[in-house]
Protein backbone atom coordinates (compact mmCIF):
# COMPACT_ATOMS: atom_id res chain seq x y z
CA UNK A 1 0.00 0.00 0.00
CA UNK A 2 1.48 3.53 -1.08
CA UNK A 3 -0.04 5.61 1.85
CA UNK A 4 0.29 5.02 5.54
CA UNK A 5 -1.62 5.85 8.42
CA UNK A 6 0.57 8.74 10.01
CA UNK A 7 1.71 10.19 6.61
CA UNK A 8 -0.43 13.90 6.51
CA UNK A 9 -2.30 13.70 3.13
CA UNK A 10 -1.24 16.84 2.04
CA UNK A 11 2.74 16.23 2.81
CA UNK A 12 2.24 12.75 1.10
CA UNK A 13 0.03 14.19 -1.99
CA UNK A 14 2.74 17.18 -2.83
CA UNK A 15 5.14 14.29 -2.46
CA UNK A 16 3.86 12.30 -4.91
CA UNK A 17 3.19 15.02 -6.96
CA UNK A 18 7.00 15.95 -6.85
CA UNK A 19 8.21 12.71 -8.03
CA UNK A 20 5.61 11.88 -10.58
CA UNK A 21 6.52 15.11 -12.17
CA UNK A 22 9.97 14.63 -11.80
CA UNK A 23 9.77 11.69 -13.79
CA UNK A 24 7.39 13.37 -16.33
CA UNK A 25 10.49 15.51 -16.98
CA UNK A 26 12.83 13.01 -17.33
CA UNK A 27 10.60 11.50 -19.95
CA UNK A 28 9.90 14.35 -21.69
CA UNK A 29 14.28 14.97 -22.08
CA UNK A 30 15.02 11.33 -23.18
CA UNK A 31 11.85 10.29 -25.14
CA UNK A 32 10.07 13.80 -26.35
CA UNK A 33 5.96 14.14 -25.66
CA UNK A 34 5.15 11.55 -28.47
CA UNK A 35 7.44 8.91 -26.33
CA UNK A 36 5.56 9.43 -22.88
CA UNK A 37 4.74 6.46 -21.14
CA UNK A 38 2.53 6.25 -18.20
CA UNK A 39 3.12 3.17 -16.38
CA UNK A 40 6.91 4.09 -17.12
CA UNK A 41 6.49 7.21 -15.62
CA UNK A 42 5.07 5.63 -12.37
CA UNK A 43 7.95 3.30 -11.92
CA UNK A 44 10.14 5.97 -12.35
CA UNK A 45 8.36 7.63 -9.50
CA UNK A 46 7.84 5.03 -7.56
CA UNK A 47 4.46 5.25 -7.16
CA UNK A 48 1.49 3.54 -8.54
CA UNK A 49 -0.24 2.78 -11.85
CA UNK A 50 -3.30 3.57 -10.49
CA UNK A 51 -2.20 6.60 -8.90
CA UNK A 52 -0.71 8.20 -11.94
CA UNK A 53 -4.08 7.30 -13.89
CA UNK A 54 -6.67 8.45 -11.47
CA UNK A 55 -4.75 11.55 -10.89
CA UNK A 56 -3.59 12.30 -14.08
CA UNK A 57 -5.04 10.64 -16.83
CA UNK A 58 -3.05 11.35 -19.88
CA UNK A 59 -0.03 13.06 -20.92
CA UNK A 60 -1.48 15.77 -21.66
CA UNK A 61 -2.56 16.42 -17.77
CA UNK A 62 0.95 15.30 -16.70
CA UNK A 63 2.55 18.17 -18.96
CA UNK A 64 0.11 20.87 -18.02
CA UNK A 65 0.89 20.46 -14.11
CA UNK A 66 4.32 20.07 -14.99
CA UNK A 67 4.29 23.56 -16.54
CA UNK A 68 2.29 24.64 -13.70
CA UNK A 69 4.82 23.89 -11.60
CA UNK A 70 7.38 25.39 -13.11
CA UNK A 71 5.91 28.52 -13.42
CA UNK A 72 5.55 28.35 -10.02
CA UNK A 73 9.54 27.55 -9.50
CA UNK A 74 10.48 30.06 -11.50
CA UNK A 75 13.66 32.56 -10.91
CA UNK A 76 12.86 36.07 -9.53
CA UNK A 77 13.87 38.49 -12.33
CA UNK A 78 17.02 40.55 -12.04
CA UNK A 79 15.90 44.07 -11.30
CA UNK A 80 19.39 46.09 -11.03
CA UNK A 81 17.95 49.54 -11.36
CA UNK A 82 19.54 49.77 -14.83
CA UNK A 83 17.22 48.53 -18.00
CA UNK A 84 20.16 47.67 -19.86
CA UNK A 85 21.76 45.39 -17.37
CA UNK A 86 18.05 43.81 -16.77
CA UNK A 87 17.36 43.11 -20.23
CA UNK A 88 20.86 41.53 -20.51
CA UNK A 89 20.23 39.08 -17.51
CA UNK A 90 16.78 37.88 -18.91
CA UNK A 91 18.24 37.47 -22.20
CA UNK A 92 21.65 35.31 -20.90
CA UNK A 93 18.79 33.51 -18.66
CA UNK A 94 17.18 32.59 -21.71
CA UNK A 95 20.15 31.60 -23.74
CA UNK A 96 21.54 30.05 -21.01
CA UNK A 97 18.24 27.60 -20.82
CA UNK A 98 18.09 27.17 -23.65
CA UNK A 99 21.79 26.30 -24.69
CA UNK A 100 21.55 23.72 -21.52
CA UNK A 101 21.27 20.41 -22.98
CA UNK A 102 18.71 18.80 -20.19
CA UNK A 103 16.88 22.61 -20.15
CA UNK A 104 16.98 22.23 -24.18
CA UNK A 105 15.44 19.34 -24.85
CA UNK A 106 12.83 19.87 -21.77
CA UNK A 107 11.53 23.23 -23.16
CA UNK A 108 11.85 21.88 -27.69
CA UNK A 109 9.63 18.96 -26.00
CA UNK A 110 7.00 21.17 -24.23
CA UNK A 111 7.08 23.44 -27.57
CA UNK A 112 6.67 20.60 -29.91
CA UNK A 113 3.85 18.72 -27.62
CA UNK A 114 1.88 22.03 -27.78
CA UNK A 115 2.07 22.38 -31.92
CA UNK A 116 -0.22 19.27 -31.42
CA UNK A 117 -2.22 19.57 -28.25
CA UNK A 118 -4.45 22.16 -27.39
CA UNK A 119 -4.47 21.96 -23.87
CA UNK A 120 -0.87 21.76 -23.75
CA UNK A 121 -0.55 25.01 -26.16
CA UNK A 122 -2.46 26.59 -22.82
CA UNK A 123 -0.40 25.35 -20.09
CA UNK A 124 2.59 26.69 -21.98
CA UNK A 125 0.83 29.79 -23.61
CA UNK A 126 0.21 30.45 -19.44
CA UNK A 127 3.63 29.04 -18.51
CA UNK A 128 4.95 31.96 -20.99
CA UNK A 129 2.78 34.57 -19.53
CA UNK A 130 3.66 33.78 -15.76
CA UNK A 131 7.23 34.58 -16.36
CA UNK A 132 7.30 37.36 -19.22
CA UNK A 133 4.92 39.00 -16.38
CA UNK A 134 7.71 38.57 -13.61
CA UNK A 135 10.07 40.14 -16.23
CA UNK A 136 8.21 42.97 -17.23
CA UNK A 137 8.75 44.60 -13.83
CA UNK A 138 12.32 46.01 -14.70
CA UNK A 139 10.45 48.08 -17.65
CA UNK A 140 7.73 49.43 -14.78
CA UNK A 141 10.81 50.15 -13.27
CA UNK A 142 12.38 51.85 -16.17
CA UNK A 143 8.90 54.27 -16.61
CA UNK A 144 9.31 55.50 -12.52
CA UNK A 145 12.88 56.71 -13.61
CA UNK A 146 11.95 58.34 -16.72
CA UNK A 147 14.09 55.88 -18.58
CA UNK A 148 11.30 54.43 -20.89
CA UNK A 149 8.33 55.56 -22.26
CA UNK A 150 5.11 55.38 -19.88
CA UNK A 151 3.00 53.75 -22.48
CA UNK A 152 5.04 51.16 -22.69
CA UNK A 153 3.70 47.53 -23.60
CA UNK A 154 5.98 45.96 -20.72
CA UNK A 155 5.11 42.11 -21.72
CA UNK A 156 5.88 42.60 -25.48
CA UNK A 157 9.39 44.05 -24.69
CA UNK A 158 9.92 40.99 -23.08
CA UNK A 159 8.44 38.80 -25.77
CA UNK A 160 10.66 40.48 -28.03
CA UNK A 161 14.04 40.42 -26.37
CA UNK A 162 13.03 36.12 -25.68
CA UNK A 163 12.09 35.92 -29.83
CA UNK A 164 15.65 35.74 -31.34
CA UNK A 165 16.63 33.48 -29.14
CA UNK A 166 14.05 31.44 -29.52
CA UNK A 167 13.72 31.29 -33.34
CA UNK A 168 17.21 30.56 -33.66
CA UNK A 169 16.69 27.50 -31.24
CA UNK A 170 14.33 26.35 -33.29
CA UNK A 171 14.57 26.99 -37.02
CA UNK A 172 18.68 26.39 -36.73
CA UNK A 173 21.08 23.46 -35.76
CA UNK A 174 22.53 25.84 -33.35
CA UNK A 175 21.71 26.66 -29.98
CA UNK A 176 21.74 30.99 -29.27
CA UNK A 177 24.76 32.48 -27.83
CA UNK A 178 25.74 35.18 -25.40
CA UNK A 179 26.79 37.63 -28.32
CA UNK A 180 23.01 37.12 -29.69
CA UNK A 181 21.60 38.04 -26.10
CA UNK A 182 23.28 40.99 -26.36
CA UNK A 183 22.51 41.33 -30.26
CA UNK A 184 18.72 41.26 -28.89
CA UNK A 185 19.11 42.88 -25.93
CA UNK A 186 20.29 46.46 -28.14
CA UNK A 187 17.68 45.76 -31.01
CA UNK A 188 14.87 45.88 -28.43
CA UNK A 189 15.90 49.03 -26.91
CA UNK A 190 16.70 50.59 -30.07
CA UNK A 191 12.83 49.61 -31.08
CA UNK A 192 12.06 50.75 -27.25
CA UNK A 193 13.32 54.34 -27.51
CA UNK A 194 11.95 54.54 -31.21
CA UNK A 195 8.11 54.43 -29.41
CA UNK A 196 7.59 50.78 -31.15
CA UNK A 197 5.78 49.31 -27.73
CA UNK A 198 3.45 52.01 -27.21
CA UNK A 199 0.86 50.35 -25.89
CA UNK A 200 -1.68 51.68 -28.55
CA UNK A 201 0.76 50.10 -31.37
CA UNK B 1 3.09 -2.71 -62.99
CA UNK B 2 3.53 1.35 -62.24
CA UNK B 3 5.82 2.02 -65.16
CA UNK B 4 5.27 1.79 -68.96
CA UNK B 5 7.77 1.25 -71.54
CA UNK B 6 6.93 4.36 -73.03
CA UNK B 7 7.23 6.95 -69.84
CA UNK B 8 10.10 8.78 -69.87
CA UNK B 9 11.85 7.54 -66.73
CA UNK B 10 13.25 11.47 -65.08
CA UNK B 11 9.58 12.57 -65.87
CA UNK B 12 8.37 9.35 -64.23
CA UNK B 13 10.56 9.83 -61.65
CA UNK B 14 9.80 13.62 -60.89
CA UNK B 15 5.97 12.45 -60.59
CA UNK B 16 6.30 10.14 -58.21
CA UNK B 17 8.10 12.03 -55.68
CA UNK B 18 5.66 15.17 -56.27
CA UNK B 19 3.06 13.07 -55.69
CA UNK B 20 4.93 11.09 -53.21
CA UNK B 21 5.84 14.54 -51.15
CA UNK B 22 2.19 15.69 -51.00
CA UNK B 23 0.95 12.66 -49.47
CA UNK B 24 3.75 13.39 -46.98
CA UNK B 25 3.01 16.91 -46.72
CA UNK B 26 -0.95 15.82 -45.88
CA UNK B 27 0.50 13.76 -43.63
CA UNK B 28 2.42 15.97 -41.57
CA UNK B 29 -0.57 18.07 -41.20
CA UNK B 30 -3.47 15.89 -40.33
CA UNK B 31 -0.96 13.43 -38.19
CA UNK B 32 1.75 15.88 -37.21
CA UNK B 33 5.31 13.87 -37.65
CA UNK B 34 4.69 11.28 -34.88
CA UNK B 35 2.00 9.68 -36.96
CA UNK B 36 3.65 9.60 -39.99
CA UNK B 37 3.21 6.30 -42.42
CA UNK B 38 4.76 5.09 -44.92
CA UNK B 39 2.41 2.70 -46.30
CA UNK B 40 -0.29 5.33 -46.03
CA UNK B 41 1.46 7.38 -47.48
CA UNK B 42 2.69 5.43 -50.71
CA UNK B 43 -1.42 4.29 -51.13
CA UNK B 44 -2.36 8.10 -50.98
CA UNK B 45 0.31 8.93 -53.38
CA UNK B 46 -1.00 5.89 -55.71
CA UNK B 47 2.60 4.27 -55.89
CA UNK B 48 3.94 1.11 -54.33
CA UNK B 49 5.05 0.60 -50.64
CA UNK B 50 7.81 -0.55 -52.11
CA UNK B 51 9.02 2.40 -54.50
CA UNK B 52 8.62 4.45 -50.84
CA UNK B 53 10.58 2.42 -48.87
CA UNK B 54 13.25 2.13 -51.30
CA UNK B 55 13.61 5.65 -52.73
CA UNK B 56 13.09 7.09 -48.77
CA UNK B 57 13.42 4.33 -46.57
CA UNK B 58 12.74 6.60 -43.62
CA UNK B 59 10.24 9.34 -42.64
CA UNK B 60 13.20 11.83 -41.90
CA UNK B 61 14.12 11.13 -45.04
CA UNK B 62 10.39 12.00 -46.62
CA UNK B 63 10.23 15.39 -44.86
CA UNK B 64 13.77 16.09 -46.09
CA UNK B 65 13.22 15.92 -49.40
CA UNK B 66 9.73 17.65 -48.79
CA UNK B 67 11.46 20.96 -47.15
CA UNK B 68 14.12 20.67 -49.83
CA UNK B 69 11.41 21.16 -52.51
CA UNK B 70 9.66 23.61 -50.34
CA UNK B 71 12.90 25.67 -50.69
CA UNK B 72 12.63 25.41 -54.65
CA UNK B 73 9.42 26.51 -54.89
CA UNK B 74 9.56 29.20 -52.83
CA UNK B 75 7.76 33.32 -53.49
CA UNK B 76 10.29 35.37 -54.89
CA UNK B 77 10.72 37.75 -52.81
CA UNK B 78 9.16 41.62 -52.60
CA UNK B 79 11.58 44.31 -54.34
CA UNK B 80 9.72 47.22 -54.46
CA UNK B 81 12.72 50.12 -54.07
CA UNK B 82 11.45 50.92 -50.32
CA UNK B 83 12.51 48.62 -47.43
CA UNK B 84 9.52 49.37 -45.05
CA UNK B 85 7.53 48.29 -47.63
CA UNK B 86 10.24 45.39 -48.62
CA UNK B 87 9.83 44.30 -44.94
CA UNK B 88 6.51 44.85 -44.37
CA UNK B 89 6.02 42.48 -47.68
CA UNK B 90 8.17 39.64 -45.68
CA UNK B 91 6.51 39.97 -42.49
CA UNK B 92 2.97 39.55 -43.86
CA UNK B 93 4.19 36.87 -45.68
CA UNK B 94 5.40 35.12 -42.76
CA UNK B 95 2.05 36.30 -41.16
CA UNK B 96 -0.30 35.18 -43.45
CA UNK B 97 1.44 31.70 -43.91
CA UNK B 98 1.17 30.61 -40.23
CA UNK B 99 -1.97 32.00 -40.18
CA UNK B 100 -2.91 29.49 -42.83
CA UNK B 101 -4.73 26.64 -41.12
CA UNK B 102 -3.31 24.16 -43.03
CA UNK B 103 0.41 25.87 -43.91
CA UNK B 104 0.50 26.62 -39.98
CA UNK B 105 -0.16 22.96 -39.00
CA UNK B 106 2.89 22.13 -41.75
CA UNK B 107 5.40 24.21 -40.27
CA UNK B 108 4.45 23.72 -36.89
CA UNK B 109 5.13 19.72 -37.63
CA UNK B 110 8.15 20.57 -39.29
CA UNK B 111 9.64 22.68 -36.66
CA UNK B 112 8.23 20.32 -33.43
CA UNK B 113 9.54 17.30 -35.69
CA UNK B 114 12.87 19.22 -36.17
CA UNK B 115 13.06 19.81 -32.20
CA UNK B 116 13.68 15.38 -31.72
CA UNK B 117 15.45 14.85 -35.03
CA UNK B 118 18.44 15.72 -35.98
CA UNK B 119 18.62 15.56 -39.96
CA UNK B 120 14.77 17.14 -40.22
CA UNK B 121 16.53 20.03 -38.03
CA UNK B 122 19.39 20.29 -40.63
CA UNK B 123 16.96 20.26 -43.50
CA UNK B 124 15.00 22.89 -41.75
CA UNK B 125 18.05 24.76 -40.97
CA UNK B 126 18.70 24.73 -45.04
CA UNK B 127 14.76 25.88 -46.01
CA UNK B 128 15.11 28.85 -43.57
CA UNK B 129 18.52 29.52 -45.14
CA UNK B 130 17.20 29.78 -48.40
CA UNK B 131 14.21 31.77 -47.82
CA UNK B 132 16.33 34.23 -45.48
CA UNK B 133 19.02 34.33 -48.56
CA UNK B 134 15.80 35.39 -50.96
CA UNK B 135 14.73 37.50 -48.65
CA UNK B 136 18.22 39.31 -47.66
CA UNK B 137 18.46 40.81 -51.02
CA UNK B 138 16.28 43.88 -50.40
CA UNK B 139 18.64 44.44 -47.41
CA UNK B 140 21.61 44.60 -50.04
CA UNK B 141 18.88 47.00 -52.24
CA UNK B 142 18.82 48.97 -49.54
CA UNK B 143 22.39 49.56 -48.71
CA UNK B 144 22.91 50.44 -52.63
CA UNK B 145 20.56 53.19 -52.18
CA UNK B 146 22.49 54.26 -49.28
CA UNK B 147 19.24 53.54 -47.01
CA UNK B 148 21.03 50.63 -44.53
CA UNK B 149 24.33 50.72 -43.19
CA UNK B 150 27.07 48.83 -45.49
CA UNK B 151 28.02 46.57 -43.10
CA UNK B 152 24.45 45.53 -42.42
CA UNK B 153 24.07 41.40 -41.59
CA UNK B 154 21.07 41.22 -44.04
CA UNK B 155 20.15 37.74 -43.40
CA UNK B 156 20.29 38.72 -39.36
CA UNK B 157 17.72 41.52 -39.97
CA UNK B 158 15.54 39.36 -42.31
CA UNK B 159 15.75 36.19 -39.20
CA UNK B 160 14.83 39.59 -36.85
CA UNK B 161 11.86 40.15 -38.51
CA UNK B 162 10.65 36.71 -38.56
CA UNK B 163 11.33 35.99 -34.38
CA UNK B 164 8.62 37.66 -33.29
CA UNK B 165 5.67 36.02 -35.39
CA UNK B 166 6.96 32.82 -35.01
CA UNK B 167 8.12 33.15 -31.22
CA UNK B 168 4.03 34.18 -31.09
CA UNK B 169 3.37 31.34 -33.12
CA UNK B 170 5.15 28.37 -30.70
CA UNK B 171 4.41 29.71 -27.27
CA UNK B 172 0.92 30.93 -27.07
CA UNK B 173 -2.36 30.60 -28.49
CA UNK B 174 -3.07 33.02 -30.29
CA UNK B 175 -1.95 33.19 -34.28
CA UNK B 176 0.77 36.13 -35.32
CA UNK B 177 -1.65 39.40 -36.83
CA UNK B 178 -0.98 41.49 -38.88
CA UNK B 179 -0.39 44.21 -36.44
CA UNK B 180 2.57 42.06 -35.05
CA UNK B 181 3.68 42.39 -38.31
CA UNK B 182 3.90 45.98 -38.41
CA UNK B 183 5.35 46.08 -35.04
CA UNK B 184 8.18 43.99 -36.39
CA UNK B 185 8.71 45.88 -39.13
CA UNK B 186 8.90 49.08 -37.07
CA UNK B 187 11.53 47.11 -34.30
CA UNK B 188 13.55 45.28 -36.90
CA UNK B 189 13.79 49.34 -38.53
CA UNK B 190 14.55 50.83 -35.39
CA UNK B 191 17.21 48.41 -34.67
CA UNK B 192 18.96 48.56 -38.25
CA UNK B 193 19.06 52.25 -37.79
CA UNK B 194 20.71 52.08 -34.37
CA UNK B 195 23.32 49.98 -36.22
CA UNK B 196 22.62 46.79 -34.38
CA UNK B 197 23.20 44.27 -37.12
CA UNK B 198 26.76 45.40 -38.42
CA UNK B 199 28.16 42.51 -39.46
CA UNK B 200 30.87 42.60 -36.89
CA UNK B 201 28.17 41.92 -34.28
Amino acid sequence: MPSTPNTRPGGRTAAVRAAVLDATENALIEDGFAGMDLPAIARAAGVGKTTVYRRWGTPQVLVADLLDQMAGQSVPATRTGDLLADLQANAELVVDTLADPRQGRLFAALIAAATHDRSTRAALDDFYRTRVDEWSQCLADAVDRGDAPTDTDAAEVIRHLSAPLYYRFLTTSSAPTRADAQRSVRATVAALRAGVFADSG
